[in-house]
């Protein structure tokens, strides 16, 4: 049985969330030994051909949350941007994640409808409003391991890490289960700023980062500055963008797959992936002898 | 106005369709010049995680397909294996890829449930009873431009090219507006000979070829042969695979991601794949002045 | 062939378009000879079990109307609410209504997230945001007989007939191809005087009206007073929620369903509506003789 | 906290399982004090304009099952028709139900495609075969109380109560919960006679049955002849039918809804039935205070 992202967290290691977009990447996530899928805004907009940027609904993206659902069984940590509306809103997904199996929503502090992080227009949600849609999460909460992430978007938008660290502290009094501290500095100095400051008002729950920008600061500094852990939201797909490219240059180029094919994954491969020798079918069934 | 597949058919020129399994690479099939997408069943069910067996139901590879008509604007042809079930199902099937705005559609001459042809366990359609669905298609069909692909799966079950040839002519005969001949030799020879008697019996109708065994026979090659269209089916799937677990084998080792930044597509160049720049939003609106 | 809402509206006559809230009601409603059917937020909101206040996504409302779509041939209007976010939202959604077969959608001029128009709470959307929103609509269109509807929410918000005629004046020069204005007094008086004003203007554009609270007014008066269509909204799904109760009162009552059995559609006849002797599979496929 | 239908089962009190087909006919369902909803094929079919005969995808019926489980509490029993395929489309079915928390599906011992059991055309599947689906279902499951019901199909196809009574002893050796035996005699004679053979073998789980045809026999008369559970499977949407035949009837002939404003639901019970009275949004949020 896998732990649950609750237990990981509880055991103190570093939780190594790696962003899928669907099946077939988030299977290869968890075969490569990481904690947990990220099932992240960015990627699964891209992956549809739209700009991150709220287009597509709750629907779209809960549906792919769930496709990765059925395909590993390490812990999923959905990305739900703002929440998709208002505080009924709010609540409805978290009731649909929760009962589909995802382990964690993380839910940021910004007003909907939502710009990417890493571009510009942000606007924060009220604090009070933004507590409330975590304490009706919780509220509505049915099993023991759901979490919610309340992500902070302070730093991107111009704020202060004191103000970040009172976001924070007023989520967690709400009833975060954690939180992720969004930073694009190439270093990860704020975030631990953050960190320390946070601790030091005695909360105790895990704080996630994002080494997009500052990708330098590998998990041992990271977890040293006060990350429990790390969110490797776009990577995979940025490599499997570039592969795809290659792959389509060189059979335009050449008109056939010819150089390419002792670099790529082989079918057979693919079928082993996803485990095609486990089905039935070929075999005879043997009855009832086979069940008693 | 981007051309039908049925006028590029008419034109003459190859038809190259590249394989995707989402918004993504089928937008990056198109973006690098290619005639057409194939919405195929192997990385569809890939995708997912799933077998390639008919585990996948009509309505999930139909949204799926349905997804890349949103992302591109060149024709969508769509592997719909052997119609998901009876007549009765076909019929709906082709109503539903047609209002879609899906091209054509592939339909395969085995027995439902499949299994995927690389693999055992090859039971042919009755020659009848794949006439007859491909009758019922056609039959309601409203727009002009829909077509529909029959796909021989002869060769695969270990049949001779004559045998094909007589179905080609049965399905023709029955309104099939193309055929795809399936081959797993390492060359080109017998879809040659396919072709040669297919043409003897009078059929102009365009013969599609999937070279992924011969994969050596290039474009000029197997358009000489007499193939109007060639489908690299799983190829870029492969090409990401083989990346994706690069990019997950080098942060396991290093702890982040700095090695392979330099490798990977820029965050920036996702943006530009979506075509964020064409959303709305941060510019004032002006009003009716701007209207009018 | 069946016409267009546009050829209907063109002809003159009154448009009466009856809620729905799945394929089968939407059978009924064109069986009964109405022109169209209304894909209507309150139904199909009910028929989830949710309220009618912006809970169920785009996603969801248009897979409804989509079924809808499926099911009959008449005209589908789908009610899109307020749009569902911003102009980017309101872009794709107007292409995927308008890629699936929708006649027509009708925004409202109220922000989102909505609240149902018969309760409290309303808050109307800059006129010049709204204008904006339709312009995008119309500018992303494809095809000739797409229309968008403007809905008027300011009578209900506690505005003049004035105001609510000056934004239909502005959104019929952003684009709208008709407008609806909603009212719930007990009298069809003030949408007469809007319709009057209206057309003061020199507007042609088509008017709707909701008889959902002055019913006492017929389709005759509502055309005397300039309205081209009415929509009735909810009734059919009331009807239905009372006859549902009675089965499930009597069955409960009497412990069988002896009682109600003279009284109820019989399952023969559910099989006609859905017209299942139009199926394939029992009679013998006579292959291409009968093709020829 | 709702009871499970295994609790319910084990407390020996008759189950009355109402056939709804949306969230709002289940709502009804569960608010006339019914034990558990029936989330049938036939009802959900012809709610989407098709027929009962295996044109929807297990997809369709899933979405559907689902949208009634987040209607509701109490228990949801769902047919699965025949399964929807082999082996492999039957273990993910039963995972997939299972995990969106469907309390049991009924599988019916037919071959694919379907037919509706009271229409023509009924071929058995081989016992075997069908055993091995009840092992595969059960052999995945992951939680305590999800129950699969086999559906015996015997008397429909012409079989005689002893055949019945061998395939649900089998069935019953390979895992299955509960039976369902079906038949379309005007008397429950023949249920009866199969109750009471089955029971002689000594199994001891639950029968059940479908009144439909036999419909004068009551919850007590067939708790005597040994059901557990009688499912009413399509009572209420026939119910619904006439009443909404009945409202376009009067509308189409009055131009008005005056006449039947006081026989339908009024809307404001509309807005009760789900509970829009619970919504947050007009009340302020009191902060944190209000938390703690």
């Amino acid at each position: 049985m896998t732990e649950t992202l609750r237990e990981l967290l509880a055991a103190g290691q570093p939780i190594r969330a790696v962003g899928a977009h669907d099946g077939l990447s988030a299977l290869l996530v968890q075969a490569a030994g990481f904690e947990a899928v990220w099932a992240g805004g960015l990627c699964i907009s891209t992956a549809h051909g739209v700009p991150d940027a709220g287009i597509l609904t709750m629907t779209e993206f809960h549906a792919d949350a769930v496709r990765m659902r059925r395909a590993v069984d390490i812990p999923i940590i959905a990305d739900v941007d703002a929440g998709f509306g208002d505080v009924n809103v709010v609540r409805r997904m978290a009731q649909l994640y929760e009962s589909s199996g995802i382990d964690a929503v993380c839910i940021e502090d910004k007003q909907y409808p939502k710009r990417n992080s890493f571009r510009n227009g942000h606007r924060l949600e009220d604090p009070e409003v933004f507590a409330q849609k975590i304490h009706v999460m919780k509220s509505v909460q049915t099993t023991p391991d759901f979490l919610v992430i309340a992500r902070l978007e302070s730093l991107i938008a111009g704020g202060t890490v004191d103000e970040a660290i009172d976001r924070a502290d007023l989520y967690c009094r709400a009833g975060a289960d954690a939180v992720l501290i969004h930073s694009r500095q190439r270093t990860p100095d704020e975030v631990g700023e953050f960190c320390a400051g946070f601790r030091q008002l005695g909360h105790v729950v895990p704080v996630f980062v994002v080494p997009t920008t500052y990708y330098s600061a590998d998990v041992d500094r990271l977890s040293a500055l006060g990350a429990a852990g790390m969110i490797y939201a776009n990577q995979i797909m940025r490599g499997a963008v570039t592969a795809m490219k290659d792959v389509l240059e060189s059979l335009a180029a050449t008109g056939s797959t010819a150089e390419m094919e002792s670099t790529i994954t082989t079918v057979d491969d693919l079928f082993q992936l996803v485990d095609t020798d486990s089905l039935h079918g070929n075999e005879p069934w043997h009855g009832l002898s086979k069940i008693s």
